[in-house]
């Protein structure tokens, strides 16, 4: 298949390279040109020309969230026949503006590679990072089943293990929940410091909560906006369930609090047993 | 130097396991008696006669929080001139009990070395979990300095890291923030989902951030309720941290929340310098 990559960051890079060596014809740009250079002297692209869109049957934009409305909107006259796909971690807001700025001809399915690296940019890629795991693709009016089996395709290839096809409100809640949730609270370990002395006091239950705290802040500022609604829910329903922890522990609440680490416990073994990487 | 370990549950086998390997005299003792002669029958201790405390030089106390005070209660026979320790994730309660039950001729230091598995038992003994990993040691009045530098060779000889000398409260200070708090946010991360398909939506962050809301139930509602106002004083300040980056978000601050993610990457970066493992 011939593949288009738009950004060539750690995840733009990473899916050229993996997508390379699986066989498909794979050209991609960047805006910073010494990339396009880089890309194609070491193999990961075919090409860096922008008109190479026109005859692909597939283009990626891996692009932060914001950029990918302008570039589609900037971008328009290269658009015909081809699917185009979006790596973005949130998809409500995105895709209610680019699916009302493209014409319903247009063939549009976002995804959800989840799968990341703390450091970012071209040299940091990594097709290691996308092995067994969890690949969200989002269902819309402008998705064609078939258009759908390709992105399953892609996941494929690229190393997923799951496919799940859901909607753009359910994946910005869980998403919420499981990612954006958790670092803020990553954030918030390390932000809530005062003591010089709390890195000598740490096991590896501080280290795994706090290691996403090493966090992109122009990705992850524009996520928090994007999806803020979910957001502010999730964060509000997590502090909830640790208020009332807080009030067992303050009321001495010996047998309910077993009875709540014992329920954490069976769940967090089942996750495990369905979510091994 | 002949040592007695009471209790071969994960962290006392594991403590014996090693401690016999580099050359010590170890002996030890399990209220279960197949453990005792599994530790026995694997050259994991010499022998699981209480009696044999009396002429070690070192006693570790590797059981959980509440059990200390009694064994020592119950046993205060044996306890001459040897220097005693214990293993507890919590100090100030258990040492104000135990140094106003201990004769002032007594010697003990308190120790808790951070490392852990999800799993407990003798059967799940591991050295490998102690290597690089931090080991903190209580100053107290019945702390001799000399019997402090025998608590940091043990702490050598376990293949722990770095060995930080501190109070009992300036230690449940610590612990509450790295330990009890960070397995509270894991098991509320856990307890609040609703949602079938969550484990769908996951990659690392989630997996990291909820590894330990597989819990050990009965020890860790010792652990909370024994450190109870350093916990909910650290609960606080946490769910205020967190309830500002949620202001920031309702408000679309994306400057401050820009600012501060930032100084959350220089903080995690600065402290994975000085703590890797």
């Amino acid at each position: 298949m011939k593949i288009f990559i738009v950004g060539l960051g750690l995840m733009g890079a990473s899916y050229a390279q993996k997508l390379t060596s699986v066989g498909h014809d794979v050209f991609g740009f960047d805006k910073d040109h010494n990339t396009n250079l880089k890309a194609l002297n070491e193999g990961v692209i075919k090409g860096y020309n922008l008109k190479d869109m026109k005859d692909c049957e597939l283009v990626i934009l891996a692009l932060y969230p914001n950029q990918i409305f302008e570039f589609i909107k900037s971008n328009l006259s290269y658009f015909d026949t081809q699917l185009i796909t979006d790596i973005s971690g949130t998809k409500t807001k995105l895709l209610d503006e680019v699916l009302e700025l493209l014409p319903k001809s247009i063939n549009y399915v976002s995804h959800h590679p989840m799968a990341g690296r703390e450091k970012s940019g071209y040299d940091h890629k990594d097709v290691t990072m996308f092995k067994n795991a969890n690949f969200l693709i989002i269902d819309s009016h402008h998705a064609k089943p078939h258009h759908i089996e390709t992105i399953k395709k892609l996941g494929l290839d690229l190393g997923f293990k799951r496919q799940i096809v859901l909607s753009a409100y359910e994946h910005d809640e869980l998403i919420a929940h499981t990612s954006q949730l958790t670092h803020l609270i990553a954030v918030s370990l390390m932000l809530m410091n005062k003591n010089e002395h709390t890195k000598d006091a740490t096991g590896d239950s501080f280290r795994d909560l706090t290691r996403i705290a090493n966090i992109n802040e122009i990705l992850w500022t524009e996520l928090f906006l994007d999806n803020k609604n979910a957001l502010i829910q999730k964060i509000d329903e997590f502090v909830d369930v640790l208020g009332e922890l807080k009030h067992d522990i303050l009321a001495s609440n010996e047998v309910i609090l077993k009875e709540k680490l014992k329920e954490s416990k069976k769940r967090r073994i089942s996750f495990d047993e369905t979510n091994t990487r």
